[in-house]
């Protein structure tokens, strides 16, 4: 049995737990005020082009999320997001938990734009509603799609515009900036939106979520809220080792990589096979729309996740792939997809073998 | 440079790193439902002698404290304190930023008794004022002092009486469950508190506490909580695993007992060089008061922190020893005060030689 | 310029301050432990056959729904509502700011049904979202609306089903019991929910909302909930004294029928001039689609609010009427209607005259 | 029976009431955007000689105080009171229940200081425990006993020093500024403090009070936070209408100064008869030392309460005067004192007649 439920379902990748293991019984300062940290947050700064950033490590991504929206936000102000986006659905409510309401824009795609974010503004026009003052964008999102650096740059303006604060969640950055139809950098990242962060829970890390606050204004006083929140670890010094090991070298990325490459091998298959997919396949989510007479036979060797039903003879399933995933796992799917083609052997065989 | 300053300096035991490095590419199920979770549960439900607790681990103390305290009180409830309680002073209002007060009752000893509980019962008459539902008390405390068994249940009997919630913050339950004067067993806390909590941070965990509640009235929905707080990490399985590490064997007591080993030599000494204790040396932590004149000398070799001024002379501060404290390093410390003894050379030769 | 915009543009309803007048300088009780209170009271559960509800009254609607919400969920349950729902849009994010998300369900005509309530409980399946456990229902809707008695039955079973409590917004009870196709009474009400209120603010009172608490596990320490959330006035006893007026005899119904009897008038003429409603017209609330040419004429001599547009020539607008509403007044709106009538002249006068 | 609880056990003065009456029936526009709120505004600008004020009216104290805090205060800031103020006692946790903590500075007199502000700032000295950003005081305080100008110049300058907000809670504003040593106006208040409150409900108005924020930065959106408490009435010109009563001749002043003069007879009468107070009397509270044997006796035939127990034989009792009190029963009052003199008679009389 493999899994392909989720990118956190192994520990961290060897290269990181050998720098846990080779500096375990170091003294380091507690609460992220160590050395290890320190170093680790240059590789970021550098990488963001950005000296001036304030970046913090927070043990979670709901953890982050709660922290940034609460953090910045006055008691009547609200937070804009996709209805897919993970503050609306998958948190248990931890953003209303910190008073906050989750302004909702229908997006098809998992992703907002200027039109989706200014019909909340038209919407809330007084003081009987709550105020719009930031805009949460997850990237990858919920449903594996990236935003172009175009897309981007236009909700960038509309915040600016309005006074809106733009906050991209970062779980998996490294799956959408390695993507094949990837045109942002880090950097354009950092430049673009006040705060975001790059997930390491997802990317190859026991634990930990960097958080960079670029905008000046948002920077005082933010260790407070961390440790009000319960997100500042005594031993801090543990997440700043792992991001030392994810970019001391191209590491992040590598991995990010893999992971791609892996579910892109998936894809491909699939799509020879005849299936078709939710979302286009991009990063290493995918959502192929897969028969229900198969999903038994998939379960008996595969764990995977079945997102909606689509009708009563097909689901939309969710394949995940990680830095850990194995190109015999891979091979291994793919030859049950090969098996259960939805086309002729025959129109398979000839557009190619196996990827 | 050795450091005192506290008992999470360092990574984890190496043998609680090596089930870390030798499970690292297992995949394992998200969100502790794995089975490494689910072991570690077991030897703990063997430990505390209940077989129906419900065990959850969370990151962090502040993080465990705060879901506490907000899942098991309704809106208008409030949680009973010493004023050195760590709830109290320590966590930047994380309680009350649930919504509820922490009403404090004097503690010189930093803990409490039924007459302090009773004197805040009797005060809070009426609904004007918060109504006091859960008592809050740390063992060891923030002074390193520790409650008998005789004094628990007394606590719990007001309790009982008063229906109040008891719960006991276990970060440094192994320090005192291992101190020399103390008569209570795992099973004890367990029997006499409604939720506890066994801190693995602090003895020889990366992170991690365990969540224990016996009280079947206060079990529903706890998991909708970790989540709602941001505390329920999607690699789960790595406390889960630690936890295994500390007790599949006598472990967690080992590391503990040495902590306590450690400190007690340094007591000895500390006492043979005449100095004394703002409070009686007891576990892992120790308050010795200290000349003024003699911190700068002690600052260049040992990190430590000054718990608070007692005049233009002297100062009490804390040195905390741990699982990972060494001998040499002790050696070293108890050597620097033999050598600023405020007793005659003789006086200490006489009680005998070093520890 | 007459205002139709509401149905609290005037103070209370000349019996209800005499009451207050007359009893002025009577020395009372105060946070309404008075007479006054305890009487109207009486008045109150004769009228929903019921000795043992609790009843406390409430300064305002946003108060009223915040309390109820806030004190009888805990941290990780939801309030499902109609989007249309009070709650959801015109509270300021009031309900969430006490930490508790609004689960909307789609509802053209305002009110929730079985169906869209299953959909909510189906939707959330585990911890990683939050839990619906109360269901709010306004009636008269926000729409204008009411729910039949079979229609509040079924709500009623699927609540009790699924451990939901069921609590009614009644700021415009007044109106919806005395609406023409009602068939539900106030004991009806009272049986079927688990707590709702009866609006005094909209119906004759200057402030004051009577929440009435059937259910008994949710009767504990309200008092204390009120005081926190600064709903308990000092001067409580102005409430009782305004729901003496209420219900000492008939009052209540009086006038809110006066104000149903208003706006039936009014829709009577509006329907034979052509007009067509967004909602077929019921309580004091109605939603005419007019073109927008006439809107700017009905502005010289009206005040009204425009509810939303259909198209670039239609409007929704909202008409309300309340116990203060003259007849001249509706007649000269009426007039108004008569002389811009989307029909022929023949035709109108072929129907019958002015109501 | 005469009730000497408090000052609100009537309901408004006779020449608001007159107002509300006279105004009954014109249709005012909602949630206090209407002409008598405007107009009462202008009144009290030119009371405190500042044009730019933001005024709201607000229903309740406590509301007021939980608004206030909880608008301007950032999650991981804290409020400063003394111990014996409002908030941190007698209002159920409302402070809390927003997520602010309360850091409490123990205040013999009620009354805060300098030194005892700088004492909290000084303990609270980094991101493990709350910021100090607010400074609550009452005027008159909760123990009757009111600020000079030079100690409130002393608070403004420790506030502003220091960054922190001043905030002046005036519930008994009116008493506070008509007492016999009272120095300030107050235009003094107002530009002493960043936001102080008029209290309408203690002295002569039905309910409300009168938020005056003055700091520029303060300003921004509060009508949002009035709305999402549940403090925005709909009939909000009930309370303009009040204030336009209460301030636009002396009335105000006038019902205060009666208070003070009613208590002051009393006062005078008890000193004569040998009692001694709790605090000396200044405003319309009083708390004389009265023998337990005495209480049985005075509760026959008057309302007060206990405000604590000296030892076993005296307590200190809560005698409060209002607009309304009555010099008939004062001059019962004092009667019953004189008759239970703990002085000789020929003592009493030397001294001279009622007052």
């Amino acid at each position: 049995m493999y899994s392909f439920m989720n990118d956190y379902s192994e520990g961290a990748h060897p290269r990181i737990l050998e720098l846990l293991l080779k500096s375990n019984l170091e003294q380091n300062i507690g609460y992220g005020l160590d050395t290890h940290t320190e170093k680790s947050k240059e590789y970021i700064k550098r990488l963001i082009d950005n000296d001036n950033a304030d970046i913090h490590y927070i043990p979670g991504g709901t953890l982050t999320n709660l922290l940034v929206v609460s953090a910045f936000l006055r008691p009547h102000q609200c937070v804009i997001s996709a209805d897919t986006g993970h503050i609306n659905v998958h948190e248990t409510g931890a953003i209303e938990a910190t008073g906050h309401k989750v302004a909702v824009a229908p997006a098809v795609d998992g992703k907002l734009t200027p039109e989706s974010i200014q019909s909340i503004l038209d919407y809330h026009c007084d003081e009987h509603m709550v105020q719009p003052k930031m805009v949460y964008i997850s990237n990858a999102t919920e449903l594996g799609t990236i935003y172009t650096r175009k897309e981007l740059k236009e909700i960038r303006k509309i915040c600016t515009k309005n006074g809106l604060i733009l906050f991209l969640d970062g779980a998996r950055l490294g799956s959408a900036l390695t993507a094949a139809p990837n045109d942002l950098t880090m950097a354009d990242i950092c430049q673009l939106t006040d705060v975001f962060y790059i997930g390491g829970t997802k990317n190859g890390a026991l634990l930990g979520e960097a958080l960079i606050i670029s905008n000046e204004k948002l920077k005082a006083d933010f260790r407070y809220l961390i440790k009000q929140r319960g997100a500042l670890l005594a031993k801090g010094f543990i997440m700043g080792i792992q991001f030392e090991g994810l970019f001391q070298d191209n590491l992040f990325f590598e991995l990010a990589s893999h992971a791609n490459s892996m579910s892109g091998k998936i894809a491909t298959i699939l799509e020879r096979c005849g299936y078709s997919f939710y979302m286009p396949p991009c990063t290493n989510q995918l959502f192929p729309i897969i028969p229900n007479d198969l999903l038994g036979e998939l379960s008996k060797s595969f764990l995977y996740s079945i997102q909606s039903s689509i009708d009563k003879d097909k689901s939309i399933i969710r394949i995940v792939t990680s830095w850990a995933t194995t190109q015999k796992s891979v091979d291994s799917l793919t030859d049950f997809f090969l098996n259960h083609s939805i086309k002729t052997d025959m129109d398979i065989r000839n557009v190619g073998g196996r990827g």
